[in-house]
């Protein structure tokens, strides 16, 4: 069975390590293989070196040397590089890096300096982490860097601009985004193997990620999004939302920029043109109309591994449904 | 009184930080302005970032960080991120770095990168280690990228050329060199204030640095060795070869490929051109002949600060004397 997923950061991290842990040690399932796209839209170039940090809490996550705490870095990493950088006056300093980490983006900026591209280097990193063992392929959604700028409202002065991770991160996303803009978006071609992904998949699915600047930016990639509606496979997603609230992070002030409503029904809207199963959260169950997509409903929390393969099982369980020939 | 050195890594920050020993606290000279101009010849791009270990070292050094022991990188630096890319199979990994030494170069890779010259970079990494509270300025000899060069004898394969540093450090200068050779010199204007600094002197100093590749790179920047010869303070060295053999690093093997005899008369002589005054070892006492530069001899090695003030001192001593006017 071929699965691809297309994955943001944490969220989708946590997913596809459930996914795997429900083929091969659930099911048995030594053979499938996964694909995941991951999200580059929250890319940034800091101190000079490059930044992909939904990537690299997939590669930490897979390779089991994830921070569980707080969902991305390494685990009991130290911080004598960024102590260091703060003392030497350079700036910004509310991105937090550890060493180890440092070491992923001094090799990632030395080897895209030298030509390679982001898909190769993210080959390169997979080895390190042994994603190829697993069975898995990352594919950054784009090799062309791209920039997710937030729009905020400057009072007086108009409007202004900060990069995506400034909002998130040093801003907790609690000053209120006007619109996002993602510098370069329409012009990065999927990478080697992305759409190809897509268009022989047998499963698609759409891991509890941030469906604006996770989600939403790979599906602006040029020619994903008719990829997804032309699937042989059935796209099926889990809601990043419970309860009007997201699981993580703040994808609430996100679909508010958008004018979506907070909930498992408003991101579903969101990719209706291509979306086949849904699963929400129990709490949800009822909140879904219509035919389209097919709607189940579990417990959606995340709690551990097996929570983790428990959802993604669920996710296939709704695929295969869907892809059964019907009966009459 | 205006104090100007050329210097190059361990033996020329030892040295100034002895200068400075001997100026403040034992002739209690507050005043005297000391302005470094430091070796840029075995800058290297590693990891894609700007390593300057001549400039480091000074910098660490006078900042009181240095590893005493090795002579240079910080004291009590870990190695996290040099691990970690070992482990991604980043190259090369014979070039030993620490971690707070990478804050160093990510932080001055990114200066460099936003358009600051060396020079104006290195003036932020000096207020860091508080030089200028010590009235010193280091200066790059020039501000544009020069890199030394090793021709090795390669056989059968007639020649190749290996980095300065890949030489000094991996293969300990234990291979022949043929010649040396510096890409990007004839081409590398003086940093600003170099010249200015060299032409106002009252005292220009030539520490016990190494003779070739950092000293003699310094002397070849388009303008240097014009400026010594006309200068009108004296221009008094140390000798850095100590009855026959270097006192530190592996200057007989750069003097062998100059074909220079290795000895503080052989280093002298390279000088002849400019060199008012030599200080050479005690051991060295009688190899000096001619009546230019004036000789005097003391005991040279540098066991601690005192000692280094202590030839600092007789540096000072010997240029006074040369500076005095002449009585019939």
């Amino acid at each position: 069975m071929r699965i691809t997923a297309l994955a943001g950061g944490v969220g989708g991290a946590r997913f596809v390590r459930g996914l795997l842990h429900e083929l091969r040690e659930v099911r048995g399932d030594t053979d499938s293989e996964v694909v995941v796209i991951g999200n580059t839209g929250d890319d940034i170039t800091l101190f000079g070196l490059r930044i992909c940090p939904d990537l690299d809490t997939i590669l930490y996550t897979l390779g089991g040397v994830v921070d569980e705490g707080q969902g991305w870095g390494r685990v009991g990493d130290s911080h004598t590089v960024q102590q260091e950088l703060a003392d030497l006056g350079a700036l910004p300093q509310w991105f937090g890096l550890g060493d180890r980490d440092f070491a992923t983006h001094i090799a990632r900026s030395q080897w895209l300096g030298q030509g390679q591209s982001l898909s190769e280097v993210t080959t390169r990193l997979a080895q390190r982490w042994r994603l190829p063992e697993q069975g898995v392929r990352l594919l950054p959604a784009t090799d062309t860097p791209i920039e997710t700028h937030v729009v905020l409202d400057d009072g007086d002065q108009g409007e202004r601009a900060v990069h995506f991770q400034q909002w998130w991160v040093q801003m907790q996303a609690a000053v209120p985004a006007r619109r996002f803009t993602v510098a370069g978006l329409a012009q990065a071609p999927p990478a080697p193997g992305v759409l190809d992904a897509l268009r022989t998949a047998d499963v698609i699915l759409l891991p509890p990620s941030n469906p604006v600047v996770s989600i939403g930016i790979i599906l602006g990639i040029p020619g994903l999004r008719d990829a997804l509606r032309g699937s042989r496979a059935p796209v099926v997603g889990v809601s990043p939302i419970i309860g009007g609230a997201p699981v993580r992070g703040h994808a609430d002030a996100c679909l508010a920029t958008l004018d979506v409503e907070v909930s498992a029904a408003g991101v579903a809207g969101l990719y209706a043109d291509f979306l086949d199963g849904w699963l929400v959260d129990d709490a949800d169950a009822g909140s879904m109309s219509g035919t389209r997509p097919t709607v189940r409903s579990l417990d959606l929390r995340m709690r551990d591994v097996a929570g983790a393969a428990r959802i993604a099982g669920a996710a296939l369980d709704l695929s295969a449904d869907l892809s059964a020939p019907r009966t009459a």
